[in-house]
């Protein structure tokens, strides 16, 4: 136990020397762990550094992120890369950021946003369960702060978890007592947290989180575990613990050592060698087995049928999953509105249930996306705000999630505003590089549903409750990107640009119009981000009026029309949007589109009013 | 019991003839609560049904949205409107909408996205606790579905109620088995949900939902429960109960019965008399005390003072607290850094820590909107993205919450992307009406605080973490929806309009520029929506490129320049975009604005090319 209390020692100085060096950071939470990380990487963790890659490696995630000062320690001490490049935290030109980021090559997930490690951890042991290549399962480690105990989502986490019976995920809670502006909800009662966590189905230990014997056994039984539950170790700690005069003190939360205290806390240490004190065991590699052959699909649709595009969805999906076998289905309990329940039923050992708990679902594929699989998370638009924030973290931890809202829109009908999908385009549209699709009808739905699987970034796509007729032949093609102008005459006054639902409205409008002796431009712009720059500005060049309507089914903020003005703006095209502006209600959809002011006599009107 | 049994046959009735008659809704969800609820009416609910607004009423929040059948037929079987209304459920001119709205003047919260009920109620509850004129405290029912226990907001609820002591908070768990899709995770498992509240801190009676003697003992318990505890009922119910057909049985959820089926049920029932069979308790008649003066602010800031306005927030919130008592702030444990700390200080009654939940603290939030108080909620901008589903919420529930994001952008710092708020405009600003808000410097700041003060409708501030030179007089107006030219000159090139820390970028590149002989009109959009379309068209007339520039800390889709594109484009004005395209990083606050392509520098580099 000395050579451990000597390691722990050095694992301590430099969570203290690179954030006075950086002049910011938190080395009082990052010590309250660094008895637990050392045991764990001294004895426990299994990892090949060489190939962060290795579906045989044990994975560590700190949920807790801000407690990177001892992440990157550990990886120094174990030989990944030189312990003075400690000293680079927090800087402008280094990998070691305030929170972990995948510029660090070992990080499985970013985090910062507190609450959120716990899910990605249980996705990708899950991952590792369903993976037949990994005859024996690595272990998942998830190091919690007690503060983001708080955060519902680590609950869902741990349902979830329990329910789906992930034996090989290990949470740490480092219960130090104190969070960054005064005492956490129970302090140092660490009874709180495990009777929550048996209650919630997890086998579960208190120990001393300083107590290196307690730590040892703590592992030793967390990874001898036959209990078929996922398992927790509640450490009760010491924030700053291991000098005098920061353990368990108050206001030391994210505060470096000034240099003349750092230099009196390691004279407290005593001499260390600065040198790699953890040799991590190498697993076997192992790689999938999944194969990945780009899918061919069969579209059923013919121009002229009635089908709704949350139907595309299920049907398509099952087909891509078949030559893809990185695809996997999560859902939020809504698999026969999604119609992710077609995928399910072709291949269950590849859907995930998640039930009415979108942060955990998001965060969970984030979790497969990191093992290598490509996710595809569902459930209706408007409970995907639910996740807004996993899935900016997803972002930041480049996750190619691809996310499927159904429900777009006041064209639900009756069940209310409640229900509907208007801002997710918005959500989806203000992170950069995030492909937003939309599409109208059934076969640009099933192609794009095809393209985005061709992508490794970050991609949503809106579907529809109801209905609508089906525009195109199956030989068409929809690049991202790209838009469909659908009516074009020289005659032409107006160009209105529509996407999802409104399409149908537009097309109606023109041949209103038409009776009356008014020709217009239709696009079919179902790609919104990108959006369809040339052909924008190619259709309004052509009308008399220099003139775009935009036209959508999303609040009037953040849709499509503000993707068309960006685009074209800077060439003096005119753009007016047409979108929804107040609270919707329940009624039947025409009633509600009309009543949102987008329907097709709305467009009628509009049109009417321009070319006056 | 009979005469209980009788009465909840009408209920069930109208479960099942309102969603009939409307052709689709949700009466078997609404029937497995129908026992309870008229055990409910029948003899504990105390209300006012002519005045809603009375603060010693009773609350009831159906967080189980979708069972609106059974909530409105409650009120009607209460005489609270003709029973024949019901017959309008879904229709669009009925104020009976598919979830509850606040068309509907009973509804204390909009709910339809699942697992919010419980934060709005221990709001409401604890606001009653808190309210002096309350010497007695009414209850605050919730009814829960079993499926939403696992939203993790549940759980953050459950321990923001025990730990605030809020006992006067009765939850009712309606565990009927049946999810959407599937069975829920837990089944008929009910000490599954009583486990894991007891482990919450939550006094629990588990019963059979059906059995009348049962639930009157549950009630009579819940609301002579002196334990201090909130106090939970699981009730093991069945979905469909009452009916032979339906009880327990699968592929009903969200179907209303044919009619023929509706005909069969309803013989099953028996002869029924439509008539008001509940009579409720009415309180008396009591009113807030609160004194709302408007509220008089002293700024202690002068031209050239550095300050940061997250500081400007604690303080001037501390000062609008003194005149107008309705005032409440919230914060999930980063009051230290948002600066909220200073109203606590002043007024810690009318603080409430809400720890590091943020979804829970938006709808406790929107609670003690609807109890009459105007709520300040603080975080880190960044960590309102957890609660984007319950902002959608409170909005839709015209919860008049005033937001205030600390640590906008990428000016943070050393923390990194996982802390910088880069997408809350876009966030805020896609909520039809909300008043976004982006004050540069502390005066502004103070001025725009107190304008928030009053309006009844959502808004949304930020706040910097680094100081700002203080740019204006006190005696200056900043009225939302307003602007400042800060530089104007004849000679003007463009328009440069910036927003919170990009006005001081503004200025430093006007000043280099100014040295190189070309001279820009600098804006200060601190009014982000509504944004000052007035001045900018006027400015953009008034340089010689008819451009302007939008520079802004926030992601370039959804921010400051989509609202002044949005406002000019129809004019002809020309708009180029600087803002965020990628992920941030790690470093100084210079090298990122710099890195991110909003810097200085970067505004001159912009200009010139423009220029030439």
């Amino acid at each position: 136990m000395n050579d451990l209390l000597e390691k722990a020692k050095l694992v301590r100085k430099w969570c203290m020397v690179s954030t006075t060096e950086a002049g910011s950071g938190h080395p009082t939470s990052s010590m309250s762990a660094a008895d637990v990380m050392t045991v764990l990487f001294d004895k426990y963790f299994t990892y090949d550094l060489k190939n962060p890659q290795n579906l045989a490696n044990d994975r560590l995630i700190f949920s807790k992120g801000h407690a990177s000062p001892l992440y990157y320690t550990m990886y120094a001490l174990a030989g990944a890369f030189p312990i003075d490049e400690l000293k680079t935290l927090r800087k402008i030109n280094s990998r070691l950021e305030g929170h972990p980021t995948p510029e660090f090559p070992y990080t499985e997930a970013a985090t910062g946003s507190l609450g959120q490690g716990l899910s990605v951890g249980a996705g990708l042991a899950l991952a590792m369960q369903r993976e037949k290549t990994l005859t024996q399962k690595p272990f998942v480690y998830v190091l919690l702060g007690d503060g983001e105990m708080a955060e519902g989502q680590v609950w869902e986490a741990a349902n979830f978890a329990a329910y789906h019976k992930i034996s090989n995920l290990i949470a740490i809670v480092d219960v130090n007592r104190l969070g960054q502006s005064q005492e956490t909800m129970f302090g140092h009662h660490t009874e709180e947290y495990a009777n929550r966590l048996t209650a919630f189905g997890w086998e579960v230990m208190v120990i001393d989180g300083h107590d290196m014997a307690q730590v040892t056994d703590a592992f030793e039984k967390a990874t001898k575990n036959t209990s078929g539950k996922p398992f927790a170790i509640v450490a009760k700690t010491e924030k700053g613990h291991g000098i005098s005069f920061l353990a368990n003190a108050d206001s030391w939360h994210g505060k470096p050592l000034p240099k003349d205290m750092l230099e009196k806390a390691l004279q407290e240490l005593g001499p260390l060698e600065d040198k790699q004190v953890f040799t991590l065991r190498v697993p076997q590699t192992i790689a999938t087995a999944d194969k990945r052959a780009e899918a061919m699909i069969t579209i059923p649709y013919k121009v002229g049928d009635s089908v709704a595009t949350r139907e595309v969805y299920g049907s398509m999906l099952a087909q891509l999953g078949k030559e893809n076998e990185s695809i996997v289905a999560l859902d939020a309990e809504v698999k026969n509105s999604t119609y992710s329940i077609d995928f399910m039923k072709v291949f269950p050992d590849r859907f995930v249930e998640c039930f009415i708990a979108e942060q955990n679902m998001v965060s969970v594929a984030a979790g497969f996306a990191r093992f290598g699989k490509t996710p595809f998370v569902s459930t209706f638009a408007a409970f995907l705000t639910r996740g807004a924030d996993q899935v900016r973290m997803a972002w930041l931890s480049q996750a190619g999630i691809k996310f499927v809202g159904s429900h777009a829109g006041v064209s639900i009908g009756e069940d209310g505003a409640s229900q509907m999908g208007l801002e997710e385009v918005s959500l989806f549209g203000t992170l950069p590089d995030v492909v937003v699709l939309q599409p109208s009808e059934a076969v640009s739905a099933a192609k794009l549903l095809q393209e985005i699987t061709k992508i490794r970034g970050m991609a949503y796509v809106q579907t529809l409750r109801p209905k609508t007729k089906v525009l195109y032949e199956t030989t068409e093609e929809f690049p991202i990107g790209g838009s469909k102008v659908l009516r074009q005459k020289d005659t032409d006054a107006v160009a209105v640009v529509a996407t999802g639902i409104t399409v149908e409205e537009a097309l109606k409008a023109a041949d209103i119009l038409e009776k009356e002796g008014i020709t217009i431009t239709v696009v079919d712009a179902y790609s919104i981000s990108p959006i369809d720059k040339k052909t924008l500005l190619e259709v309004a060049q052509k009308v008399k009026t220099n003139t775009i309507i935009t036209v959508e089914d999303h609040f009037i903020h953040g849709g499509m029309g503000d993707f068309a003005i960006a685009a074209v703006s800077e060439n003096g095209v005119k753009v007016v949007k047409m979108a929804v502006i107040g609270h919707s209600h329940s009624g039947t959809k025409d009633e509600l589109l009309d009543r949102a002011g987008i329907s097709a006599s709305h467009i009628v009107e509009k049109v009417k009013s321009l070319v006056k």
